[in-house]
């Protein structure tokens, strides 16, 4: 595919100076980029780059005089950055059709244009829309939704009854709507509660490789339209993850906790059963989350507290044993002050 | 299924009053119970949804003035919910017989009335018990031992010589049996130490999603019966989990170490190697274990301490700024009365 | 298969004393061990299982008084171990040729003696080479390679374009090559930025089950010759891991970090983004690295700091409350002082 600098600018919603009937036929870094291709400039390190990259035309946020071909002026370059490389991006590899060596269970409607991989299994009764891919080794268990352009990389498993909505992207081996971590106790045995609901994802989610996403114990875990999560993410059952929310790999969020819209989980981050967490929080990595967040606030530290409370906590951490040395060393000053007034 | 409303009191050991011939159906939340459902009162919270449920019948502790309609009267409200809801889950699908698109390896048993789906790969020499389901992607090695009624879901992963006992539930993507992390150093090389032994699995254990259980050094990985594991846990080789053990989502415990039995971990909790966890031992979500903790302790923090004085603890670490302060006006006025003591 | 002991010396460089000539069919523990094996100490926990031993040989680091049998004196006697017992170690279970339930795309060159299970999907273009075992449910994508003598396990997926060096082991359910966790942001929506790159794992690496290794955005994410990663691991688009790297389960690590050479990596470990780890630096369990740290340095906590500090510090933590007590103490002792300062 090739586009013209004028038709990129067009779809980015940038201004050319320069050549704007300059030939592109892809995007790459300052670095690698090769004559024919188009280059971005994002943040403070690119001087030197500028000056030496092979690029035809540049995506940036101010004219550079260190450049000397055209350049696309945009407000925001790293967003562009994306659209760009969206364009060219290779397609998903599709099988043609539905293959001989897939299982298709009795009462599955599948839409148009499908690819279905071999290995791959459907249970009864499901609804696949149109344009789906289907890799090897996924399974699909009886009654499963999924919409219009959904891809379901390999190894992944979506258990029965969940709805998976559309220009949905599901990472390998990942894992959704198994059993909720519930028992009843009696005495000392576990007893199990029958996890009966679902697992709901909205369209333009895109969870990573390895996650878990547990079924809720009645109604429905539900990830909201636009939600991101990385690898290795685990989510309880009855959990609600808000639209837009983006969870960064390796967190865990324990049942029926509501996360809002737009919040941001940096990796690693527990976050406790039952609580609720606002729009637009932030919670910085490696933070253990074991009380409710209102909208806006940034949060670290474990157990969470504002995060500038906790960049100027955990330096003091480390001076501990100096505290605790000043600590002692204060107490025998004050009690020989003491002794010196009793002497008197 | 329809039951009348003694039947299900005998089973859950509870005294009905009012009509004991209602007929239920199936089992409910309150706020979405419906005719012929029976419902459940766990909690403070109810006491407006028992006035406006819909459910044809309540379990309850005591008796309830807001409902009209026949209560069975039981200690424990939640367990018997768990055994109601148990009578009334929908059955595991279960493919009929071994499909004929599934590999058995030669010299391979099963038992009666076994579920094998398409795209099951078994093994030389195992020995698969009555009633077991293996569902798609399952992978079974050589010599591998499932006892009756156990159910193995999707993409699940178990290599050769592993023992799986009676009425255990494995969830998707798990993998059991995978080698132990054992090297020995030559230098900066890393040699591999042939990891022999085995993982056991005993009667009645469930294993979450994404779960990574390593094979022994020698000897065995032991999960004890009735445990019960969460999702994206790992278990190092040859650890002990002692019976009825809860490990929650995302634990990580390392090599040799013993857990008793009846313990709970939480979420996210690390365990060091070769430690001793006693029986009934509690460790908070978040915590990280260093030594090993004496039976029926409840500990939390990293490394770990008595619960309660983490309770205690954590609120001063974010008061350690304010300390910091207090004491560096402290050393002044110390030394401003030094010096005044001084001079006179 | 059976050596004799002077044999077993010369593989291993040590020296026997005693008869050399002992055939020995096998290598194991010293409570385990039977008539005809070797043993072998390490630690100083033996003793008494020296005298009691049934094992035909030991591997030793001095001649023990206590055993009557042959002993092989060696500088490293867990190494000897490690090797001795991969000659021993049963060799995996090679499925004869390709089987015709397999799925092997156009253009796909596969090496001599090589084993592809059941239900192993290869794509376009990829090139195995001798020796490799793909076992079931693994998805290769389109112009993967594999080099000669690697073992891909169970229900990995490797995505297109990836490269897997010699001698490589992959543990089942492991994912490499998915996408990275790169978005660029559209006022509240998430812009996926492509992810082009691709992941190289070059010779004689393991890596653990449930892995997940994301594929670069543009250019590489790199694991070094000899690295070893634990189960559980995730690591992010455009990371580098040195050579012979050690990392331990269930650790993270974010994008574009550069890991060196020989650095050993404790579990649970979240490393940020755009760091530099220098070679041979430890990292303790549990930690969290938010910056980069010079070669060769040992670090604990979180945020990390020198291993020893952190040993003194962390003791400090659980005294905060008593702490806290002597501080106000202190300063009403100080107050009093004051005043009667003052009243003189």
């Amino acid at each position: 595919m090739e586009l013209t600098l004028k038709e990129i600018a067009g779809i980015i919603g940038g201004t050319v100076t320069g050549d704007d009937q300059v030939h592109i036929k892809g995007i790459n870094s300052l670095e690698q980029a090769e004559r024919g291709e188009i280059s971005f400039v994002v943040g403070p390190r690119f001087r030197d780059l500028v000056k030496s990259t092979k690029a035809s035309a540049l995506i940036i946020k101010e004219r550079s005089e260190l450049y000397r071909g055209p350049q696309v002026i945009v407000r925001d370059p790293y967003l562009a950055y994306a659209r760009v490389a969206g364009i060219f991006a290779p397609s998903i590899p599709r099988y043609p059709g539905i293959s001989d060596k897939a299982v298709i269970g009795e009462g599955t409607r599948l839409g148009e244009k499908v690819s279905v991989y071999p290995f791959v299994y459907v249970g009864r009764d499901s609804v696949l829309g149109d344009n789906i891919v289907l890799f090897p080794g996924v399974y699909l268990g009886d009654r499963v939704t999924v919409g219009d352009g959904s891809v379901v990389y390999p190894n992944v498993t979506i258990m029965s009854d969940c709805i998976i909505g559309r220009e949905v992207i599901i990472h390998a081996g990942t894992v959704i709507g198994s059993d909720g971590f519930g028992y009843a106790r009696d005495g000392e045995v576990s007893v199990k509660i029958p996890q009966r609901g679902i697992v709901h994802i909205e369209d333009n989610v895109e969870i990573g490789a390895n996650n878990a996403i547990d079924r809720a114990a009645l109604g429905r875990t539900l990830i909201g339209k636009g939600a991101k999560t990385d690898n290795l993410v685990q989510i309880a059952h009855n959990v609600t993850i808000g639209e837009n929310t983006v969870i960064v790999a390796q967190v865990g969020i324990a049942g029926s906790t509501r996360v809002g819209r737009n919040v941001v989980i940096g990796p690693q981050v527990g976050v406790s059963d039952h609580l609720e967490i606002g729009d637009r929080v932030m919670v910085v990595g490696g933070s253990g989350v074991v009380q409710s967040i209102p909208a806006g606030e940034v949060v670290s530290g474990f157990p969470t507290m504002p995060h500038r409370l906790w960049l100027k906590t955990r330096g003091h951490i480390r001076r501990l044993p100096k505290y605790s040395e000043r600590l002692r060393e204060l107490e025998d000053r004050v009690k020989e002050l003491e002794e010196e007034l009793k002497r008197e």
